[in-house]
Order: C-alpha cells, then structure tokens, then sequence
C-alpha cells in the first residue's frame, strides 16, 4: 500500500529526500524548495490521475520523473485553515486556524475577517531564513490581510500577489475590491488594476505568476538557497485563464486555467534545468483542499472516485494530488514514507479519522438543510444514505468506518458485527485517544469579524489614490454557514 | 503497494482465501465459485475505479463489501486468447490460443477459425468435476465453435450462450449468422430468434443470462458445489441493453448496458444471500481485455489512466478492473498475494514485462500505418512519439522501462542512464530469461481459417430447419491485421 502523508508533514518529506540525497551526492549545499500550490484542485484533474482529457502534460511528466503520492492529504477542507497548516506544520485546531463560534464550521479569511497567523507560530520561511534561505510567496497567502499577518512579517522576503480570494467586483462602498500587493504595498486592486472579466474568464494573472517565479528563481539560483511558494488561484470560482488558453480545453474553463497552469509549471520546471539547479531544487505540487463541485464541472474539478468535495470530510474534500520532483533525489527517497494516522477536521470538531485503510467517521455533515434546499450541494449526484447527512449526525459512540481501498467513495459502511469493524475500531480508538491527549488546541483566530478590518486602506493606497474609508468598527462574531 | 495478480493465476487467489476461510470457519465444504467474466470491459468502468457518474452501485458494493484488486491483469489484450488463459490457467502462448502466421499479431476465435482448445489443456471445469462440482457457462465460450470444442466437452455440464461473438446479422449465404447454444444443441440464432436491434441497441440477452444464472443457482444450491462462469457481452460492440435500461445511462449505449449488468449482478449476489450460500460462494469478477476505445465513447469503455486498449499491451490494452467477494472469506485472505512478474504476450511475441512497478517494453506497436491511416485507433488522442508506434519497433536491445506507479499513462520512459533505469533493466531480464527458458510453446491453434467450418449447420439445426449448406472446403492462414 502507497504511503499515506498529511499536508501537514510535508517537511518530513524534504527531510528525508534530502538525507538520502545527501548521502548519495554528498553536495552540502541546501535544497531550494519551490513549493507549487493549488487552489481547489481535486484529486481526479490531472492526466497522471485518470482525468479523461489528459491535458496536463507537464505535471505528468513531473510524476513520471519524481513520485506520485495517491494517499496525500490535506490538513483542512477549506482554504485558509489548509494553508496556515501547510506553512506551520500544524493542525488548524492547533495553530488557531478554526472558530468556535459553533460546533464543526469551517471558517475561513474573508475580507472582515479580524484575525490571521498568530506570531506564536514559526513559519516554514521563518525557519528556513534561519539557514540562509531567501523566500517568496506568489500569488494567495490567505492567512491574515491585516498589517500584523502580513507574510513578509512572518519569513517571506518577497510577495506578490494577494491577501484573500479573487472575488468580486466589489462597489468599494459596502465592500472594498481585493488588493494585489508587491511586497509590503498594495499595487492594485482585482477588477481594478488587474481585472478579471467573469463573464469570459480573461484574466493576465497566471501570466504574472508565472512571470514573477521565473524572475525570482532566475534572481537566486546563483546566490542563497530559496524558497519559492507559488499559490497560483486560477482553479478557484471565478476560475480564469488568459487568451491563449481560454476555449482550449475538453474540459471548459476550469480546463483552460488547469491547461494554464501545468503550462506554467513546464516553463518553471524548464528554466531550473537550464539554470542546472533542478538537481538542487526540490519541487512539491499539491492542492489546498479537494475540488468545489459545487462549481463544477464548468468552473469545478474533479475528485476522482472520491466521496464529496471541498468543504466536507469525505475523502473528496481533503485528498490531494500531490508530487515530489528532485532529478536525481527523489528516486533515492521512494517508500521510506511511513502510514501515520490522518485527522479530517472541520472547525473544532474531530470528524473523522483514517488509519492504514480504514476512516472512522465520528461525525457526518454536509451542509444543514437550509442551505441545500438553497441549492448549495458540496457531494452533487452522490448522495450516500446516512453518511452525507444534513444534520450534523453523532457517531462517536459507534464510528462508520470504510475501508478506502475497497470503498473509495465511503458508501458502504463495514457492518458494525464484523471483526474488521472491531479491529479497526480498537486501533483507531487508541491512535484518537493518544492524539486527543496530546492536543493543545490554541486560541481560536476566526470568531471575530468587524466590516471596519476590511481592505479599505491597504499600505501603499495612498501613493495610488486609492485609500477608501473604513465604515465605524463594529466586531461581532463571524457568521459559519457550513 | 498493492497485489499484482494475474488472470492465469485467479485461481491462486481461491486457493488463498479458502484456505484462510477453512482455518477460520472449518467449513469442510468446498466453497461454490462464481465467475464473472466481463467483455471488453476497462478499468475506469466502475464508479469505485473512478469513473465520474457512478453507476454501478452493486458492484461498488461488491468492492466494498470484498476484496478490490488495483493492479489485476488479464493474460491477453484480445478476447480468445484471454478467456483460455482464465479457464486453463496458463498463458495463450503455452495453451495455444495464438499465432505464428505472423510476428506479434493478436489472433481470436471468429467462425472461420478452424482451430479451438486443445483437448490437452485442462479446464477449471474439468478439475472442479473430479472434485464434485457441476459447472455451467452462461454467455459467451470463444474457445473454438467446432463439436470437438464444445465447452460440454471441456468439463462444463451445461451451457446457454454462444461459441463466438454477436456480430452481424449476416445473410447466411456468404456467412452464417451465429448460433445461440442450449448445452449440446442450437436453440437459435443471433439475429433471429434472439434479435439485437443495431439502431437502438435494444436486446434481451442480459436479462436472459440474468435468469439463466438465478435458475442454476437454485437447481444446485443445495446439492452439488456449483461452478458457474457468467460471460456476458452487452459491453462488447454493437452493444445492447434491454428496453428498461435503454437510456438510462449519463454515458451513452455502453452506460446502459453497464447498468443492466451491474443490476443483474446486484440480483444475483441477492439470491446467494437469500439461499444462506453467500457465505460459501466465491465471486469474482473481471473483464477479458481492455476497454476498446476503437468504439468508445457510445459503444466502448474507459481504461482510466491508462494508455491505450484492447488490442495492445499497453496497460489499457490488460489491466482490468477486478474484484472478489465471499462473505466472512474475503476479509480474512486479504493482502496475502505477493507481486509477480507479468507478461504481456502479442501472439507469438513477449512485447512488455512488468516486475513490481516497473514495466519493460520490449516491442512496441498499436497497428499499422495502413490500418491506421484507415481510422483503426486503438489509442485515440493518446499518441505518445516513440511509443504508440505504428511499426513494431524492436526494443529488446535496450528497452523503453516505465515505473507504472508515476506513470500510470507510459508516456515517460526512464533515461537510459539512470540508475534506476539499470536496476529495473537488470531485475526484469533475469525474470524474463527464467520465464522463457521453462516455456514450451504450444502448437499454434489460431493459424489456419476455412469458410466451410463456419456455423452452417450446428448440432441441433436439423429440428429447427435451420441447417444451411458450407461452402467448399479451402484451408487458408488466417489473416490477422493486428
């Protein structure tokens, strides 16, 4: 059986890739660590992965040249949470990434939003400035749009790109549009300076990512090791592409940005060739939460044969694609990888939990009635009886398990009489229990909302003229819907 | 990383489980077996392989329920060749299902074929009989059409179904259209008494396999152990499906007849349960081949990630959906199968050999240019240059070697210089040289064709006055394009 990660250890990988590199080429020069992240990708959207259409030839490439990782996971269904785990190396119940405003929401850094990154936690750039590195985020940080949570206070050197998601346009009187900053000062505003045209999906902003990681690697393959986090947005509704690639697609337009995207990434990984640092790069690809089929098809991906998608904790909502790439390394890394147990939270609540093959379900949820007969659907055309609930279903007493090899799709729940039940049950009972012990869940960062925090004067607005005025502060607490 | 099992070694399988549920149970009967042979059916044809509008719930269950195999191989890219492999065990190109009138050409059992199974190869019902079983093929046999080929004469005690596939209708002048067996004698013939409509795709035969299998069940669940291989072929062009299933599919005529098997199979494992023999009843199910994409997306399946199908031995063309199921057995066997070499054979040719991950092509070729340039695609929209090759390129000297794990599509061979590229080079010529040194290739059935030995007049012809005249009698080679 593959090797089952966790968002949250992805280091763990760099570690030992890297001691085995070591050991192998003896170089004594840090890896640079380019870190390619996906926004609502699902598991089932690259060639490599099954999607149909396989128009992602340069990541399959990257697959075929690195490792492949079919049991890769994230830490959250949801953006922010995923992501602060992802550069923390921690849980969100432990590095604040969750409310409690009520039971199993996730929450996550809409513009209102008054919390972000506690300075308590150390940052994977905060860590790796230590030995010398030089760090940059292109593109989403999305944890935290005030001054304090800036991602140049917390390790990055370099930012371009943008506090919270592309939505919008925005009338810059309820609400304002979403800054795109270069380092410390805003630029520009979404549907302003950097428009997006929702009705045919036109948009530069893969082009500037792109450009902005091929001008940063070019900067720093010569001097200090770097890290380069390129959280590219262009999968996430509105989904988007530039000209050339837009109508390319079997797959519509969230086709036409993957088909952008995995173009990007050929170049990126081409120019460490010519630069010969791809042998001292080490490249990891994955996606910060499972598709929103809510958008799909025509502004959604695909999650494979998995259960739900971005917002639950069914296995379509937190497993990623995800491959390594390091010419030379990563080879020499394969299978040491160890299973460990993988914890699907939501907000407060311990959903769920997966050990080897088998996920017990402690809780069930999708979304409450009200917001389905809305017409919000996070599992369409999957509807499971008793396992895609619209009340928040109890089932710490006795747990569904499934096994995921067997069931990928969580359908048919292991009758509770069986000894495979019992078995999995007792370990997965004890694997909780020692995690429960341990856990020091921290304060949480998404409760408080006040319209004042919003983005109305961004540092930098005012050599632009374009500083808007706060309303009156009112914080209240934040409202989850799911 | 999961269990490589072969179809030439399925039966390994029960051997495994039974002895497992033997220690378990001390059950001293032997255990019923049910095989579910599928025709043409690919690997990301089941929603628990992935395939998008999940429409096989009953053998999704099934999966769930038992035992799934990710990496099952069938022993030939081509229907014949592949269903005698499964029922002797033993690769075509020892049991004789293959040819030398060419290199590397895939060769069936179409009524003009004078050859057949030789008497010296031992079927599994033959082996089952000795034991006390009765064993019934219900559908297609494909194992020669001539009286001395009977499958009542190869240790089956009934039969209901056809020696050869359903095409036509044909005139029964030039040809005659093909009979439909009740064990020894003709009871019709397709097109006649068991009409297919070409242009709705509407047929009973699923229904009629259905009952015939529910009917044996019955008759011997209480007194013999019972073999009953289930060889449908509604997923084999011109597919069909019976009037309620017509339409009902998201993906077409192939979906419809999807469903109307994954229906009958969900009633079939109900009767076993409803008989309390569930629990003494081995299922397993597969396909002969690949997914033929020639015919795909209306009348063919999908192979997943996997390069090209039928036909070829790329892992489109072999890899094959497959599961087990035997209640309280199945759990209990699990992950006892150790990987084993396996080897894809194109007639007389060994063009490909995979040792755990990693797969050697030691020839590669789809079909040729002229049978290409006349729209035969056996890969469409998946030319990899160097690979899909239309010539059989000769790789012996230094083969293309893929890893299937990251490469599931074979579109990224290994560099010749690389490490691994020695590695796997040097593991997989010592297992192909074991494996061709103990081989003793059979005399060749599949060589010479004649007209006269066509269906005209099968036993049985005479009461219905269906008897029709040969032609004179003129041994040829056959001709196989491919």
């Amino acid at each position: 059986m593959a090797a089952v990660v966790a968002a949250t250890r992805w280091w763990q990988l760099l570690l030992v890739l890297s001691a085995a590199g070591m050991g192998a080429s003896g170089a004594p020069q840090p890896p640079n660590i380019l870190l390619l992240l996906m926004d609502d990708m699902g598991w089932g959207d690259l060639g490599v992965y099954g999607e149909p259409s396989r128009e992602t030839p340069n990541l399959d490439r990257m697959a075929a040249e690195g490792l492949l990782f079919p049991n890769f996971y994230s830490a959250n269904p949801l953006c922010s949470p995923s992501r602060a785990a992802l550069l923390t190396g921690r849980l969100p119940i432990r590095n604040g990434f969750y409310t409690t405003n009520a039971h199993a929401r996730n929450a996550y850094t809409p513009q209102e939003i008054v919390g972000g990154i506690p300075d308590s936690e150390q940052l994977l750039p905060e860590l790796l400035k230590k030995a010398g590195y030089v760090s940059k985020i292109v593109g989403k940080w999305h944890l935290g749009h005030r001054p304090q949570f800036h991602p140049l206070k917390h390790g990055f050197d370099e930012w371009f790109g943008s506090p919270n998601c592309h939505f919008g346009p925005y009338d810059n009187k309820a609400r304002p549009n979403i800054p795109v900053y270069r380092d410390w000062e805003m630029v520009g505003r979404y549907y302003e300076e950097f428009p997006i045209n929702l009705k045919t999906g036109e948009a530069n902003l893969t082009q500037i990512y792109l450009q902005e990681a091929l001008d940063f690697i070019k900067r720093q393959a010569r001097h200090h090791p770097f890290f380069l986090y390129w959280a590219v947005d262009a999968t996430h509704a509105p989904v988007y592409a530039s000209k050339p690639f837009l109508g390319t697609s079997q797959r519509g337009r969230y086709g036409d940005a993957v088909r952008e995207i995995d173009d990007s990434i050929g170049k990126i990984l081409e120019l460490l060739q010519d630069l010969h640092v791809a042998d001292n790069t080490f490249v990891f690809f994955t996606s910060d939460n499972g598709a929103a089929l809510i958008s799909a098809p025509e502004q959604g991906g695909s999650n494979g044969p998995f259960l739900c998608g971005k917002q639950t904790t069914f296995e379509g909502g937190m497993r990623e694609p995800a491959l390594a790439w390091w010419p030379g390394h990563v080879t020499a890394g394969q299978g040491r990888l160890m299973d460990r147990p993988i914890f699907y939270y939501r907000g407060d609540t311990l959903m769920a939990a997966t050990l080897g093959q088998h996920k017990a379900h402690f809780w069930t949820w999708t979304n409450s009635w009200e917001n389905f007969r809305q017409g919000i659907d996070f599992c369409p055309g999957q509807n499971v009886s008793g396992v895609t609930t619209h009340n928040l279903e109890d089932h710490t007493k006795l747990p569904l398990i499934f096994h995921l090899g067997r069931d990928p799709g969580e359908r048919f729940p292991l009758s509770f009489a069986s000894a495979e039940y019992q078995e999995a049950l007792s370990r997965i009972t004890s694997v909780v229990q020692q995690h429960q012990e341990a856990l020091v869940p921290a304060q949480p960062q998404l409760n408080v909302c006040n319209w004042a925090v919003m983005n109305w004067a961004p540092p930098g607005c005012e050599k632009l003229g374009k500083c808007l005025t706060p309303p009156e502060s009112i914080p209240k607490k934040c409202l989850w819907s799911h």
